[in-house]
């Protein structure tokens, strides 16, 4: 039986298979398709299939009873347990506009649940690496632990969404009575909000309608800093939806008054 | 008589004594002080001050005829119709976050008219530097001409804004209008959005409350490049205010169609 940390050096191979498909497209003209021709923008670059295929393949070689959960490839049911839950390029948007606030998103889960979590920023050779117990972030050569900062109140808090008009209208209004509460507000992010949230630099993340590959590497990261990662109602995230991250629990708490009354099922 | 080009050397000097001052502040815990304690959140670093006296002190030294408008240390009138404007750390709230997005603003203004300008992100290592003539960046070593992206409609374009609760009610009608139209857009970015503006990766920057310290670098740096910045009416942005910048001038025009009715005199 496999314990979680015996497997962080094969996500160092997959996040480092990801760096060396995605960073020869950054701030490239490459072409930039759209999935959805007839509806909202959403870009899909060469740099998140190539990504994908590259941690597919190193799985299907080296793993091939686990299971593969990736944004842009769908799923392979797990053989054992195990399985990973791969965002090439969380943040496409940031990436196609130049912004280094993008990062690729690997988790690994047992039984459903995110046990180990990367948020990768090749640009900046940034790794933030979470795993039961602890997390650490090595950028530019160094590695050091990560820890949570404290935050006694919503007042003193400073917060961080993605798109805060990606909020549905009850959405929007619990958003807005936590932005008018706190002390200094962060957009565009994307995953970036939470290795800063590992890190100690942000309070609170709030977002809605994230996909399972959206938050599942988050989620080791952040509670290995001593963080905390819910939905809008306090309960489990890790399958997406409205997520709520936090680095203390009275911000998280405070701010769930707030968001619970849009909270969806 | 001088030519601005003249002083383009001096320009990166004082970039330099600002990297130096503000790089060992940025991810460290030192102290943030509230301008105002109360009123709204507005942090100022030790990074800020210091950069901003290691330039003037190298502008007092080599150009004591020259003026200097600073953020944090007022104005020093011109002698000899040459004047500084300088922000050393654009994007404070991102300084303080963590986030890589705040910049360095360096203009050199003839009679009131900036005709240098640099966008310094010593994080980054980046240098977008704009002269009459044209616009390069020096990253990581490399330097490379500027170009804005053309862009042949507002509903193609990727447009950005710090934070789209700094709008009023009649402006934040005016961008609602603008946002709906465009095809993508980018929050939180600072003054590193008009930097991926003049590298032709964004198409449409718009923002209002400016202030000279906060525009006058971008202008030189995206005419540079082939772009525009005016006012919401389409005159002149270098006393600040209500300002868009855009690579293209179509997607300008018909921003300012919707902007216009909120511009302020």
């Amino acid at each position: 039986m496999h314990a979680a940390a015996d497997f962080i050096p094969f996500a160092h191979a997959l996040a480092d298979a990801a760096r060396a498909a995605i960073l020869p497209h950054f701030r490239v003209d490459t072409g930039v398709e759209n999935k959805k021709p007839d509806a909202a923008f959403d870009p899909v670059t060469e740099a998140d299939r190539g990504a994908e295929r590259a941690m597919r393949d190193l799985i299907a070689l080296h793993h091939p009873t686990h299971g593969v959960l990736g944004e842009e490839y769908g799923e392979t049911p797990s053989q054992d347990g195990w399985s990973w839950t791969l965002d090439p390029v969380d943040g496409t948007r940031a990436f196609i506009s130049g912004l280094p606030l993008w990062g690729t998103l690997i988790a690994l889960a047992y039984e459903g649940r995110p046990v180990l979590g990367i948020i990768d920023q090749g640009f900046l050779d940034e790794r933030y690496v979470g795993f039961p117990g602890g997390a650490e972030v090595t950028a530019r050569g160094v590695t050091q632990t990560l820890n949570v900062r404290a935050c006694g109140h919503l007042n003193a808090a400073t917060i961080a969404t993605t798109d805060p008009f990606l909020f549905d209208g009850a959405e929007a209004g619990g958003f807005e009575m936590v932005r008018r509460t706190s002390r200094l507000q962060r957009y565009g992010c994307d995953c970036y909000a939470y290795a800063m949230l590992a890190a100690g630099r942000v309070d609170l993340v709030i977002e809605s309608g994230l996909k399972p590959w959206d938050v599942q590497a988050l989620i080791p990261v952040i509670e290995g800093a001593g963080g905390m990662v819910t939905n809008w109602r306090g309960g489990p995230a890790w399958m997406g939806g409205q997520v709520i991250a936090s680095g203390d629990s009275r911000p998280h708490e405070q701010a769930i008054v707030a968001l619970k009354r849009a909270a969806k099922a």
